[in-house]
């Protein structure tokens, strides 16, 4: 199946396609005919199946022609593939343990076969069942200070850097879908939007709202123009698969050379989306524990980032930027610590606004969280949208004005007991 | 001579291997053996020769596999003809008229032949002649505008400029010089550095201020990661050939995607420096009413350069960023005006940042300038310098908070009488 034409899978034809692939059929073990093929996939634009045979299961993720979600009226192109297996292993590179292993990749069909994670499940599946995971603010904290901050120019050799932004420069489809998803189309009627009914005076507050729409299309320029570091570009609760003692990131497949801040800020808006879904999930107890645990993930998420990525720049910052040559080799450490701080606090500025233009989109526009649509009385998950909603605007259009993650999470809480 | 192996032009040879190339025979006119053919080129990296026939003069400019102003111990790329060629056409049809017109391009040779502009010279020569230029601050704040919004997202359709922006990363080579010779080694004692040995206290200060070398550090993050849109990459006043009449920018091989607010820096750098250069220049007479020129020639360019991106922003805006979707569209046309008052709120800042970097380099790094050059008397010339360098380290510190061209225009004055 090398370099022939692309062909989707499906559970009746994957034995036979992939069982002269030694890297898979050896893993899976036995003879194909005699595998167990599930096709699993319920992201918004691929086929996933799991494999199973006498020795092993084996994931195999197939990129289609077109938006699964939407079907074939919106073609996307399957060199996404190319893209997820290149930051695949930039990832696995810079943050090792982070991400699934890779046993084989096929361009043309563009399908690659993983590490088969199991017994984990989807985080954001997780959160909503109201399970507390310990080891996600450190894991995924680690992986975000690492991956930002070895794929920029504080560490890495400026000409592998260009080279490589210049190879994902190439991944405009997806890049397009969030430019256009996340940072326009919520803040006007956009044809594909939809939200819950009873928010409609808050949505039209809000596409009135001048402040709000001047701010993320700010943001929208920082995502274009702003090329920091490889980033995952879609780095939300789905995209982590985990279990009390293991956390792996998956499906970068929206990859490319944008701002630091970016992952950061989308993660952390899905846990506070999370937060504020809570309340549409209490029919079987209380949540309140579990609302704790949300924020105090978010502040130790962003504490271990920013210790990680200090402890970077202190030990591995090998890249041209803010050079040791000009700091530590004249003395000053100071001045080093200086421009750490600086950077640091721009994270922190453009995080903000990346987390509130996240958490407009999952509820004004095309690609809903499940955190909300799981909550099935409208007026219920209309009044956490709504709090989510507001929380959100406040920390876009505020972001240079605010000091502390314990100081918008009191926010979130004040909003969402209905302020 | 095409797609031959790479051999360097000389006057005695340029003839026999340029007559064969139709686009520029029949322009030249004449038997080739006829032509005159002169080696004029002062740069730093190429070859420029003067090719006079029968019928017309025609400029062949060939870049060198190192750099001129050094040697064979330092190679760079050919590909920086590429970059030129392509950046050229890119400029031509963004702001029409301000760059010589292109004959031929040969890619193996890297050879432009171009437009023989004549009676222009170069304006760093004009002004150090005290010459008043009147077309200058309309001719490049139009020519800066228009190219700078029409190659960013703001006009060109994004996957163009995604391509556009990948194409050009790969002149990794002379970003290279830009980010060490500008950003880094004049603030410490970098191997090839050199200065007017009176300002050795100076030096010492600035290399010592821990807030200059931080925020230098900083410009050089927005160079190397902002890529908003084609800027020219090297735009001082020895890139600019001027009549009275007439204004055209040369030599883009620097050209690649980075902030809007490099190319305005830099120019407006080079025509503070010649404003701190003229006392040294004064044997012949004053230099008052040239003075006066300068800074006014800088107010003019900025507002020029602010009235034609507005003007563009009002009317070109067909991009993906600030889409009039959000703003227009729905009655909200004061969105879209403050948005472009934050869009060029933010180029101003990073223009003084960029300005007072550019003007440290050329006194304290390798590459310097006439301006100062040609002021033989050392004393002279380290006291017009002096002037400039404390006038560079304020723009760059302080840029946050300078409101007006009138503000450190006024202190320009100050500290070129001595403050």
């Amino acid at each position: 199946m090398h370099g022939s034409t692309f062909q989707a899978l499906t559970v009746e034809t994957l034995p036979q396609r992939l069982g002269p692939v030694a890297a898979v059929a050896e893993r899976v073990g036995g003879q194909p005919s005699a595998w167990k093929v599930r096709e699993v996939g319920d992201g918004n634009l691929n086929l996933v199946f799991i494999v199973e045979g006498e020795k092993a299961a084996v994931v195999v993720k197939q990129a289609l022609p077109y938006v699964r979600l939407v079907g074939d009226s919106w073609p996307l192109p399957l060199k996404r593939s190319f893209f997820e297996y290149h930051a695949l292993t930039r990832q696995e590179k810079r943050a090792p343990g982070s991400v699934p292993a890779i046993y084989h990749f096929d361009e043309s069909q563009a399908l690659i076969a993983m590490e088969y994670l199991s017994p984990h499940i989807i985080l954001r599946r997780a959160l909503i069942q109201g399970r507390q995971l310990p080891r996600i603010a450190e894991d995924l904290g680690l992986f975000m200070a690492r991956t930002l901050f070895r794929g920029s120019d504080l560490h890495m050799p400026t000409r592998e850097r260009k080279a490589d932004l210049a190879l994902f420069a190439d991944n405009t489809e997806l890049c397009d879908i969030t430019e256009n998803l996340v940072f326009t189309d919520p803040y006007f009627a956009a044809p594909m939007n939809r939200h819950t009914p009873e928010l409609d005076p808050l949505v039209a507050e809000l596409r009135a709202d001048r402040n709000l729409k001047v701010e993320a299309q700010k943001l929208k320029h920082l995502f274009a123009a702003k090329a920091e570091t490889l980033v995952h570009g879609d780095l939300h609760t789905g995209s982590v698969m985990v279990t009390d003692g293991d956390t792996r990131v998956i499906d970068p497949e929206f990859a490319f050379y944008g701002p630091i801040a970016f992952d950061v800020g989308m993660l952390l808006a899905n846990y506070w989306m999370a937060f504020f879904s809570q309340r549409g999930h209490e029919e079987q107890g209380s949540r309140e524990a579990m609302r704790a645990y949300l924020l105090q993930v978010i502040e130790e998420t962003w504490a271990v980032f920013r210790a990680e990525f200090a402890r970077l720049w202190r030990t591995e910052r090998t890249g041209m930027l803010y050079h040791r040559s000009l700091y530590e080799d004249q003395g000053d450490t100071l001045g080093a610590e200086q421009a750490l701080s600086h950077l640091i606090h721009e994270v922190w500025t453009d995080m903000l606004g990346f987390a509130g233009v996240e958490i407009h989109r999952r509820i004004l526009g095309l690609a809903h969280n499940a955190d909300f649509e799981t909550i099935e009385d409208t007026g219920s998950r209309a009044s956490c949208e709504g709090a989510a909603l507001k929380f959100g605007r406040h920390i876009a259009v505020n972001r240079r004005h605010i000091h502390s993650l314990a100081e918008i999470n009191h926010l979130a809480q004040s909003l969402d007991k209905g302020l």
